[in-house]
């Protein structure tokens, strides 16, 4: 489906403030960026990189007062994600070399704390697809979904513990629990068709063999367990090992976020 | 100036074909793309890479028969270019590491083979900005503009004996001169507001110390050989050593261009 | 001084087990690797790939029973760290791309949660180096060393509240303490002459202006809150956030570390 | 077969010169660098850089006077190399990003003007391995191997015509007419044990599928036609398009080369 999605972000800065935004997102294999628009008011001088994970990252200094940030894209997607119960493990030793760094543990992601609660998930689960689902579906069905209960500091740990979180801590927890069983596992976020009630949204990617259980060749799978069920039309605007690395503003001055806004729509 | 700039590529496939296009310009230190739309007739799944020079590259497979690639982007860009007289040789052990490699020859830019031509050139010009626009200014009194003088392999050292060729041809020889005096350049393909006939244009930039002179830091500075005055509104769309790096569209297979637009007006 | 370094360890696999090595050394900056050995025994097959930090990473797949790795190395080495205490504090707007990453909270690291310790200690202290030492400086005198007191689940947030742990978890907490107050720094393991007892070592680097001040360029400067004076005759062997992403030997199966002897001498 | 290997290049330096050297292997997929040592008379700094290819490349500016490079390697090398006759032809839609560029045309190897004698020379044979090895077979007979025939400026098309060369001529019309049927191929440089007479040696790869010629990876292969029958023990120093990428040393200034001496001997 054709998705006509993007985010305005209305700051009040006391004093001109860097600005680190990720809200471009890219053409890629599962998604094509149609249109896209990026503005500022007032505009000012931005600059754009690419960080180690392909993002593509804008550098700003805001003006002082009001200021806005407004990003659109008309984004192709695919109506469905891949479910491949036979998708299997991959070995350590035949994992891609840049797959490897999604095995370790990060800051919200503290995979060497929960292998024992990653262990009583899955039980005999078969290694692989099957494991992550199950993992998936455990937080969904047991970590309760609730905005106001975590903060910027709430990592896999805590909400191992609290279950209670956001799509966010769902996504961190997910991934944290993968990676102690030796699958990698990456955060997304992006838009999502249709979320309830609509935001930015986060969610989880794990590195399994291809969907007949080969394991020649691995790729990349989506998982979401704030969904009850598969849900494609998703837009990516970035990768990375957890929020730490995919925030989508990190400001460094005195500057309050005081509005946002979401859209996705069908294009 | 704020510029809206496009292209669009009619083919003619007799079967489907591989095509590699780069035709998506990037946000950097000196333009800023505001709004973009990239749109294929008939629509076929595409996906886009970062190659080594950092240029976005589209990579497709055409269907069989009218196929069409539109591309479209208001950009925000430089009214002037700087002209930097004082800007002086970095020497070669001076340059950042990524800018070495665009000091050695490449297909179309035979630097190893014009150091005499770049001698007689520059004549006792002081090392550095002076001598690239001693070069640039030789090939625009010197070179004749003219279409339909040179082709696909056409180089630099051709187009020195020939002394005629088209916007590609003039780039070619200031890298290869610039390059035979140990002054890093690349070959730069774009938009140029107000170019006659509008076209797709190609210029060069060659790496040159800051415009005052110190050497601590160098930067690349604009040339374009085409014109008669330094001129800015520019959108680059693609770097590379020389054209076999910047093709805008590489096709493998039975693929005939039908038609090309090409449009750039204030935005 | 040119160094002799190396390690060596003896494994015991009670069946074949990836493993990722992370202990050939890169020639750089500040140091030259004259010779290097790199042997495996028995030796099985084994590749090497760059992250992307730009550590060399050696990854294969142990032997059933022991298995010893041993590596070695005679590296030119600066005699002293440069000491500097008008080096500024960078803006975050000015710093280079790929330095931005080492702002963010990471797996050990989490500067989120700990500005007020970081105001708490550096007081009135101009930004810049003067702050890092003051770091520095405070860990060196009000946390503990002593073997045994932290493990690899250890993180700075842990360290700030025991006052106690070894040069890892000294790192990890001026890190943090760093990236609170907007300072990028990063972690090194290598080895350290005459460090006592002698063992692999690990230190960090913070991101601050030229020594005299000038912000223009900025570059890393070495700090060790384990030694009392600043030290030079160091090698590093691998750069990262922290120690998530800098572990020497990362294994994945059931594989004991027998006996690990490491080396630093005068060569 | 473990391999020792080195070259030692002795210079005379009018003046300090800047020099670019390509020394060091690195460990890979089919080589491991045991031990090695790269050593300066007299010792002078050196920095390290890794270029687009992957390649290890050292800077530095000489001392005046005498001045020796001396590097040598202890490398475990395969005894065969892989003979694949099923490997069969990769389309370019299903080529990994990074191995699009050793497609096109570059100084030496001007693939663009060799389409037709490529096509005369692999006539009917099945696209993939068979060509390529029609290539290496018809240069091998065709072409006469002799030194001081050409020189740093020949290409690909001066060999197709002259048919005289030295290894980097083979290695260049190789890669030219591969490209030109849209065969990837990349120029290697290094160490053949038993190389007669001893010197460093240039041969190429070419990109083909998986050797049962399913075409879902594919992977480099070596070809040599210098040599009448497949080789192994070979060392690779550094990859490229051509020998413009992989110069082993580039000099920047008033540099006479001396003496040269290169070694392989079983280690």
């Amino acid at each position: 489906m054709r998705l006509e999605a993007g985010c305005q972000l209305l700051f009040s800065a006391e004093a001109p403030s860097p600005l680190l935004l990720m809200l471009r997102p890219r053409s890629g294999e599962g998604q094509w960026v149609v249109r896209e628009e990026y503005r500022l008011e007032p505009s000012v001088p931005m600059v754009e990189y690419t960080d180690s994970y392909g993002n593509l990252c804008q550098r700003l200094v805001t003006s002082e007062g009001r200021f806005l940030v407004y990003t659109a894209a008309c984004v192709e997607t695919a109506d469905e994600i891949d479910v491949a119960p036979d998708a299997a493990y991959v070995p350590v030793e035949l994992l891609p070399d840049g797959v490897v760094q999604f095995l370790l543990p990060s800051r919200y992601c503290q995979s060497d704390m929960l292998y024992d609660e990653a262990i009583a998930i899955v039980g005999d689960t078969e290694p692989g697809y099957a494991q992550v689902e199950a993992i998936r579906h455990w937080i969904h069905t047991q970590v309760k979904y609730q905005y106001g209960t975590s903060n910027s500091s709430t990592s896999a740990v805590d909400t191992a513990q609290s279950k209670i979180g956001v799509c966010r801590d769902f996504a961190h927890l997910g991934i944290a629990l993968c990676r102690s069983l030796s699958i990698p596992a990456r955060m997304v976020v992006g838009y999502l068709y249709e979320l309830e009630p609509m935001d930015l949204h986060a969610w989880f990617e794990a590195f399994l063999s291809s969907p007949d259980g080969s394991t020649a060749e691995g790729r990349w799978y989506t998982f979401d367990a704030t969904q009850p069920q598969p849900r494609g039309n998703r837009i990516a605007i970035a990768y990375g090992r957890d929020a730490a690395d995919v925030a989508l503003a990190t400001q460094f001055g005195p500057l309050t976020l005081q509005e946002m806004r979401v859209w996705v729509k069908e294009g």
